[in-house]
């Protein structure tokens, strides 16, 4: 088949072996993927996957142990986890201590004609989705975990709150809709005037960094920068006592001071994969809007290029269509 | 008067002048004073200070507005507030935005014979409280705040819990207490077996940092190793979805990668100055052993001598008199 390899450099492989069969696993074919910004990581290094990139993506049950998924369209979770260990037993299975993740870690993702994924990972989609807005299941759903953590908080029960998303990339455009939509009083505050200007059609209030001026203001705010400099700015936005959301992973080693954690009682919570349910209702209701983030559309065959393009400051999504 | 003076060195200064008056304070004549970690942070660059060090003390009033309090034994509260921000309005004195620090930002400190005080800052000692207690009320307050700020957090209510201290001196000694009176199953991690030995006459668990393999277990870890390389450590110990209870300013600039708080959706609070009151209370109830922390009792005059055997890795509470 044809897929999108990463062993240590980046290549299209017009004759990559198809999937092996095993227990369990249902033969998905792809119909079209998401490139994230996990996926430009990994190439920068993270995680020292080696395999198939991808892990966003919907696709036809080719074959499954169960049989109702045959001929569905679905997207998937991304965790394939044991079931048996102390997390996965105590209700914390995205967390397995044995799992592999889709196109992330041990396991070959979804830039590519086939993959596979347990049946139990799979969720039917309803007619209402599109395959365009299918594609974002995964990273929406992401978005949603932060408000599932937020809801515990008692930062948020605290009568006014000010909650700033810090990133105006892929990733915190979703996490700014889902937050508004739960009545988040958010704004977004980015480096692009170009991208930040989407913000106006979904009446979210957007502020350019070289503007602000940090003022240990915010009660929340929710870096989605993936830099270390994000996360230095978070620090000096959000208030004493306030929380930081921590959202994106490819913190790379840098000189961090930790000091004003303490000195300003922050709390920073990491966040990470979210309910897969809560996203496609939402993108079934059309309370979140996604169309309007896809930059471009590219063949699996053009991947590499697919990439550079992905990585480019004033691009948001790009999706790989396989046919 | 007498004074330990840090101005880009530290020394010791027999004819400082006095404190000048100011309205509202209290004149303080100093007993003892204890010395802390942040004042060693402080000889080395930390919060830029100039000037006397020390926020760790028993004191007797000399002159206050309150006359009730002339003549009478006291300890401190450290931050001088001004009770008319956004902050101070909000409850959260002890982050006021124009606030100074006792020893540690734009206020003078208690390694001298006389300091002053806002009168509002200050804490009666009842008699059940000796000197050598007293010089502990502050850390032992700000232990205090750990619980205070575990009170509310849904990693505690998750039934079972396993709760490391993480660092065998001053400051995490009395956090394990604290914790293990509010009913923690609490065990103390250092590196030091001579220090780690103290755990035995509390019925507390210790083990040696060179034992043990962190294997994402713990449901919180309270760092107090004042290192970027404890920090590190916390992340490996503590669960997915644990807390880290971040409790030393001391966090100079390292290389730190953060993804592990994302991948693993850890919780981080920091936690900074806590109640006077409890603090008073538990040890004039003998709930918290402080007498053997004191390792040493030097005169002011050996203050830079006493500030070198503070910083020994093997010596725990340095306690300075001033008579």
């Amino acid at each position: 088949m044809r897929a999108l390899v990463f062993d240590k450099t980046l290549s299209f492989d017009p004759r990559r072996p198809d999937p092996p069969p095993a227990a369990g696993d249902s033969l998905l074919k792809i119909r079209q993927a998401g490139i994230c910004s996990t996926d430009l990581e990994i190439t920068h290094g993270y995680m020292q996957f080696r395999g198939i990139l991808g892990h966003e993506f919907v696709a036809d049950v080719v074959s499954s142990p169960n049989r109702d998924l045959v001929g569905q369209r679905v997207v998937g979770e991304i965790n394939i986890v044991c079931g048996r260990c102390d997390l996965c037993l105590s209700g914390l299975s995205s967390h397995c201590r044995a799992r592999s993740v889709l196109g992330i870690a041990n396991h070959d993702g979804v830039f590519a004609e086939f993959a596979r994924l347990p049946a139990a990972n799979l969720h039917l989609l309803p007619s209402t989705v599109d395959d365009d807005q299918a594609v974002f299941v995964e990273p929406l759903a992401a978005a949603f975990q932060v408000v599932k953590q937020l809801g515990n908080r008692s930062a948020v029960s605290e009568g006014r709150r000010w909650v700033t998303v810090l990133g105006d990339g892929r990733l915190g455009f979703l996490v700014a809709q889902v937050l508004r939509n739960a009545g988040f009083p958010v704004r977004v505050v980015g480096k692009h005037p170009e991208k930040l200007s989407i913000c106006e059609k979904w009446s979210i209030r957007s502020r350019l960094l070289a503007d602000i001026d940090p003022r240990h203001d915010q009660d929340i705010v929710v870096d989605c920068t993936g830099s270390p400099a994000g996360f230095e700015l978070a620090m000096q936005m959000v208030r004493p006592r306030g929380l930081i959301v921590l959202k994106s992973t490819m913190y790379a080693g840098k000189q961090l001071n930790l000091a004003p954690l303490v000195v300003d009682e922050i709390s920073v919570i990491g966040s990470r994969c979210g309910p897969f349910r809560e996203a496609i209702a939402a993108l079934s209701q059309k309370q979140v809007d996604v169309a309007s983030l896809i930059s471009r559309r590219m063949r699996l065959e053009q991947g590499v290029e697919a990439m550079n393009w992905a990585a480019m400051p004033q691009v948001l999504k790009v999706i790989l269509t396989m046919d």
